[in-house]
């Protein structure tokens, strides 16, 4: 029978050094292409042949269609002018540690799978809490623990189904959830979240079953924060009519605008009532590695999970999102199912973690080694350096726009992310951003805040310096001039 | 300000050739490593320091620790002497693949934010509806269209959700499930499956507040798989009693066994019954590349949805599972948020594919550039050969256990799976698994049937070839015949 052309170690040091050097050029080059990409829709799968190939091609054509077909198909995330949505920033150790993962491939569900991918993950979830300033309850050595999960999404609904179980006594793993208290014996569960925090709470209360008319979207203060009076009445509310508050989910740094809920409140708050309190900071939380930032999670003592993205912000790729419970018991507890297959000794002992047990999906890879390369390349020190130069970046900018008076900030600068808007009104706005996202000089979107359109610019670019900021602001200047003047010759 | 030392282009290049290079060394040595790791737990953990570095160190020192820390402490799915589970095999050009989705570091939760993301994937994922036989229905050119998942849990959670819409016409999404039809007005779903199914079907059921009690484990025929006459039974039972059947999950080769429950009965059942058919092969799709295997999706035209993970046997590492759909309109209806700030002209023109509607989280990496890789190094002849060598030496191994008196085959061989034991009892296969493994030699893994400790082994690795399979069962028939003796003495 004929053996499959599998591409020997040999071939693969070739192979990987040409695409190690493609990839290095692309650092030294990504600056220069358009940032967001002038693709039209259809135009990348019409360069794609409509079969499959029948042999096996050189790994050169490959190479060589990286760049003709994909790259002029990228939105350049890693272009040190992509301010848009937050960063999802790289770096070479993060990139040399998934490679790893990838050319190990290992499969970490269970301990006894490879037992490095569970306790380097363990250990180095241990030593974010110290880095972040977090709770000492979310350690493993303590009651709880961390792990990765890919994303945000995935973290806060791993922690809907730990509160769900939770405020239900495991009613709803093993009944379904129910629409109490109109005529049912059971009732039905809430959860709260402030109307400016991510779609992916919604989106995992409809995936968890509770339904979308169960989510209390809570008033926000004048900052765009969750008001801690708006969130107690609604608790008192649903309780008169029979429901059970199972979890509220407090943000720091919302995806909008930055705004950070109230913690100490709120946590208060959860404790008095017993409810699951869930911490998002997927952008900012990379802050408190900053002593000076670490006011950012005051009150989060009060917390039951936490989750950030390294993914974002912290220099480690796509994905790597920590999450963080104080009592993994409960964790576990909602998300174990063993069957034959998977019992080993190791589980049995009870001496060890199964990470399976820990999020939504069974397989998992070796996502550790990322963050653990990027902790040892940078130190702590340099994830620090890191955090303040965007953050010194973003302060220069808002203070541009604070001393121009066509511009105005549209919230609190926070964490990296500034939020702004030119004086003359949502379509010029929308006209700004669409004129310079299709320069191609560089990338931003927009928001809603107060029913007005705002402009976004998040600095988290692990190649953004001063010089990119600095020409961005020229550039927004520029071109909300020139199109003030066509609308006055108009 | 102090820059952070962020790793140069340049460094990249000598560090990223450094790492290849011990990637390349693995491929070479990993066969000599023990399998199973022989880790005690803790032992990881007890060399790694209690605090991360302040400062930044070399990356000399991570290769030192690979070698030291991380490799005595994997299980090596890339073993040629693992047949535990299923294989999870990886490829040099798979690595490679992913290296470059590292490398670029895109994420493509909207087309927009990476339009060849996006195209790529969808191309490829209708590429393989070719390639593997399945229906024209799945193509993104008709009302279908594929998508790559982290696993077949989440494929199947998925599919779970789409389900769960359709079957209550949107309303578990808006009100919540119900636990009808015990006094309330709505009905409460059900959800079908073989009791050989996989586990993550259970989860998933839970995980979508559908209640594990409201998941029908049918009852399967003397190979293990489902039985249309209890399924049709249960139906019925369920809409006697008022509820509302929302998806069956037929699976292609289950875990324990290999078992292929009857796709054209179950599917015309499903469609005459209005229910949302899943097919989960998550294993055994891979082989359909090869006609002469076709015929374990024989009625595949019946379903809603179907999955199959590359990542297991087709030489794509982890994470890569595919998953189409028929009507794609019912996934995204079900999924879709759409919040201001991911707002933008390519989706607002609906000529576009938004990936983050096909999927639990929102984020996502660019996991198609590894599976193209796959492809196009090996083209469909070489896929084709990696098939057929791997069936052939489950054959050639099933064939031995056949022949020899002491050991007897547990269950009809199934794509590249044997389930086979010793005569003698479970007693004895548990010790001959157990002192296997703790060889180092090979490791394998075990399922119940039929009341009875089974032994699989899985034939799937990229490196395995005929040698280590006639090792693996030489070793076995030794190491049995050594406890049946030890037994006899004692």
């Amino acid at each position: 029978m004929d053996e499959p052309r599998h591409m020997t170690p040999d071939e693969f040091r070739r192979c990987g050094a040409a695409l190690i050097e493609r990839i290095a050029r692309y650092m030294e080059e990504v600056e220069q292409y358009p940032v967001l990409s002038q693709a039209e829709p259809g135009s990348v799968r019409a360069r794609l042949p409509s079969a499959a190939p029948e042999q096996g091609e050189p790994f050169a054509d490959l190479l060589r269609d990286i760049d003709e077909i994909i790259l002029p198909g990228l939105t350049h995330w890693q272009s040190p002018n992509f301010y848009a949505y937050f960063p999802a920033n790289a770096s070479g150790p993060s990139i040399l540690g998934d490679l790893l993962s990838s050319g190990l491939g290992v499969q970490g569900m269970l301990w006894a799978t490879s037992p490095a991918c569970t306790e380097l993950e363990t250990h180095v979830l241990d030593w974010l809490v110290d880095l972040l300033g977090l709770p000492q309850e979310f350690k493993s050595s303590a009651a709880g623990g961390g792990v990765i999960q890919d994303s945000a999404s995935s973290s806060t609904l791993t922690a809907l189904i730990a509160a769900r179980e939770r405020a239900s006594a495991g009613a709803v793993n093993e009944h379904g959830a129910a629409r109490g208290p109109d005529g049912a014996k059971e009732p039905r569960l809430t959860v709260y979240t402030s109307r400016h925090a991510h779609s992916s709470i919604e989106k995992g209360v409809k995936i968890a079953g509770l339904g979308r008319e169960n989510l209390r979207l809570v008033e926000a203060d004048e900052c765009h924060a969750m008001r801690v009076d708006a969130l107690e009445a609604a608790i008192a509310a649903d309780r008169a009519a029979g429901a059970v508050p199972a979890m509220v989910c407090a943000t720091v740094g919302t995806t909008s605008s930055g705004a950070v809920d109230p913690l100490p409140a709120i946590g208060a708050l959860c404790r008095r009532e017993g409810i699951w309190l869930h911490v998002d900071a997927a952008h900012a939380g990379s802050a408190t590695i900053c002593p000076e930032h670490r006011e950012l999670i005051d009150g989060l003592e009060h917390a039951d999970s936490y989750t950030f993205n390294p993914h974002k912000w912290l220099l480690t790729n796509f994905d790597c999102s920590c999450f963080w419970v104080a009592d993994r018991a409960a964790l576990i507890e909602a998300l174990s199912v063993l069957p034959e297959y998977l019992r080993n000794r190791a589980t049995e002992s009870g001496a060890v973690i199964d990470y399976r047990d820990w999020q939504i999906p069974l397989g998992r890879r070796f996502r550790a080694l990322k963050l653990w390369f990027v902790i040892r390349h940078y130190g702590a020190e340099g994830l620090r350096a890191h955090v303040r130069n965007c953050v010194a970046l973003a302060d220069w900018f808002a203070a541009q726009v604070e001393a121009h008076d066509a511009f105005a900030l549209a919230a609190p600068v926070s964490a990296g992310l500034v939020c702004f808007r030119h004086r003359a009104g949502d379509a010029l706005n929308e006209a700004l951003m669409n004129r310079l996202n299709e320069s191609g000089a560089l990338y931003l979107t927009h928001t809603r805040l107060d029913d007005r359109l705002v402009l976004r610019l998040a600095v988290g670019g692990t190649a953004t310096r001063r010089a990119h900021v600095e020409r961005a602001w020229a550039r927004i200047v520029e071109t909300a001039g020139a199109l003030s003047a066509e609308e006055f010759a108009a």
